[in-house]
């Protein structure tokens, strides 16, 4: 059910004392091959956390053995320091793994480096270190979900996902819980097969995959300076899929990833899903999708179990996506409140007492569609994001 | 002090029933000359309403003798009824006050119309076009503070502003307190002077006016679709002041206003200025303001007297400014708590305390700068905007 379901992964997680709370906050993922093949996607910040700027790097390399990831803290604007400290992490994880008692030849170049929590301050490497050491210790064949908790910031609950094939599988987990956005990973999430496939195959499938799961999905329209999609394969299934069948797999998990995401999004009490159909082009209907989604007052309205389609109108028109405002259609929860650009059955026939929300928007240009998901605006959202720094 | 300043004007306010509250509800803002030039900016958004339509097409003319304005409904997203409506308020409107008591050469494409509400239901016409002849009734010459009161919507004061010269002044009246949004003209404006111009002067000089004002203040990220800000000039003065001296005046009427705008908007406990220095150009300064000013992170952070520099410089790294990451500093109310992309001066030291918040962002890049003007993101917005439909 996680990443340590596909054969040849080992993954841990413990209490360094990064958080405050004193809950697990140091994750490790080890790949013991054969295979060591990798691909990632990361956040499309220019303002990148210094283990972004050092897992880019190793993914350059072309071989991934180890994943140490850390709540507690983002090291992100943290400067030349800040990079010393994630290189030192993966030189120490390389160390400990070297020397565990089960030794794997592995070098700083070999593993890649995650963190989130605050931004702009520098990790308390001297409590960051020994927890890679006890990491590395703890890793067992079932610790994935012990991974999946230590990753864990505002969630609420800890993320897994699994795809099963015949003879192979797909598993992964997830942090993220605010500054979903677009036009990035998404959050901190590793992806583990036991297929085995070349880095070009792996990063084509990942690419597939995020491009219509966590690319779709938009909390607060903030996007992250971290954000990291890691997939690794251990071949150690002997499993060859083909790249059609290796996408479907690693898509299944990331769209279940995904929509544990926006599900436990911060002070979220709407899983709302928006899709626009009828659009001229894929690109315009993702346009469209994701402004709605961006919208305040949309969202707020929402909220408020509120079916203001004026405020889906008034959004779609900030696009420059192909549309006549005289001929949209919008249906919230199967009422189509609005036909022609103009009000159309009785907004009060919207149920939106559910937590579920289905807003489809037709622009009636074209044949292409896509779905966005996303959040409303509450006030518990106001809350999580102004009570503490985070 | 407000439209009414300048010589050459009337105006009035008075309740037509089409607010629940019984409060005033049309406004008439008339031109009696001796000119009649004209020029107005309207909204970016591409579903425009009815009333923005007609007035543009009014706006061709050359000439505006009257302005109608309506709160109790956008007639926004009404289709073809909606723009049957504008046309027929148009009519009436120019029909009483031919038949006035001082009557006026006027026809109804000499008629700008203005409305605000909520989007997507028709108007009470029945109850409007009484309000419209109670209205030119009510006409005189110190009437601009009741039209200003006659536009309220959400807005908790009423908005007049005026520049005095020598011999001749700037006057105006505004209405706005959400879905303030940067590229537009923000809301209902009403500006009235007594110097003499043509359209052409009029449209210069509103254009650089709105371009450094209006244009600069984001509350919530949210583009109206009725926003309207028109330029009359009577020419009753007889000053003939430059185009530097009218931009001037009209700058400084449009900046009092814009203030009162974003000191209104709904639910904001914080005023804050993004001053973007150090920029490679203007373009850039204003692009990473604007964006800065629309992170729901920083917004709530700000509520919350949190000086969360690190959500400032993720904000930065979403835009296409020149900037290097490690050379960027932010300061918060005059802490730099932030140099060269790290931390800096203790973020302890920062008084957020007050309403007003100056944040400076220094690029680093060359010598251009702008200001944004926005609001926090508080339980206050998230309530006015999904407790009730607006």
């Amino acid at each position: 059910m996680t990443v340590t379901t596909p054969k040849g992964f080992r993954a841990s997680g413990v209490a360094a004392g990064l958080k405050a709370s004193g809950n697990p906050d140091v994750a490790l993922v080890v790949n013991d091959g054969p295979d060591y093949t990798a691909a990632a996607v990361f956040t499309g910040n220019r303002v990148k956390a210094a283990p972004v700027l050092w897992s880019q790097q190793v993914l350059k390399g072309g071989v991934i053995r180890a994943v140490v990831l850390n709540s507690g803290g983002a090291n992100a604007c943290t400067g030349t320091q800040g990079f010393r400290d994630t290189h030192s992490t993966a030189e120490h994880t390389a160390a400990v793994l070297r020397s565990g008692p089960k030794p794997m030849m592995v070098g700083p170049g070999d593993v890649a480096v995650c963190s989130t929590g605050l931004i702009g301050e520098l990790l308390p490497m001297d409590k960051l270190l020994p927890g890679v050491t006890a990491a590395a210790k703890a890793l067992t064949a079932d610790g994935g979900s012990r991974a999946a908790e230590a990753i864990m910031t505002t969630d609420t609950v800890a993320k897994n996902a699994v795809a099963q094939r015949a003879g192979w599988s797909v598993g992964g987990i997830a942090k993220g819980a605010g500054m979903l956005a677009p036009a990035l990973a998404t959050m901190l999430v590793v992806i583990t097969t036991d297929a085995s496939a070349d880095n070009e195959t792996l990063d084509a499938a990942l690419r597939a995959a995020t491009r219509v799961t966590f690319d779709r999905i938009d909390a607060d329209g903030c996007m992250s300076t971290n954000d990291t999609v890691i997939l690794l394969a251990s071949g150690a299934s002997n499993a060859q899929p083909t790249l059609a069948e290796l996408t479907a797999a690693v898509t299944e998990v990331c769209h279940d990833l995904a929509q544990q995401l926006i599900g436990d999004a911060e002070g979220a009490t709407k899983h709302i899903a928006i899709e626009v159909a009828g659009a001229a082009s894929e690109a315009d209907a993702v346009q469209v999708g994701r402004v709605v989604a961006n919208n305040n007052l949309v969202k707020t309205a929402l909220f408020g179990n509120d079916p203001n389609w004026g405020r889906i109108l008034a959004a779609v028109g900030t696009t420059s996506a192909a549309f006549e405002p005289d001929r949209v259609d919008v249906a919230i929860n199967g009422v189509w409140v609005c036909k022609g650009g103009a009000a159309a059955e009785d907004r009060s026939k919207v149920d939106l007492s559910g937590r579920d929300v289905q807003i489809t928007i037709n622009l009636r240009e074209g044949e292409m569609s896509a779905t966005i998901w996303t959040t409303d605006l509450s006030h518990a959202y106001v809350h999580e994001n102004s009570a503490y720094s985070s």
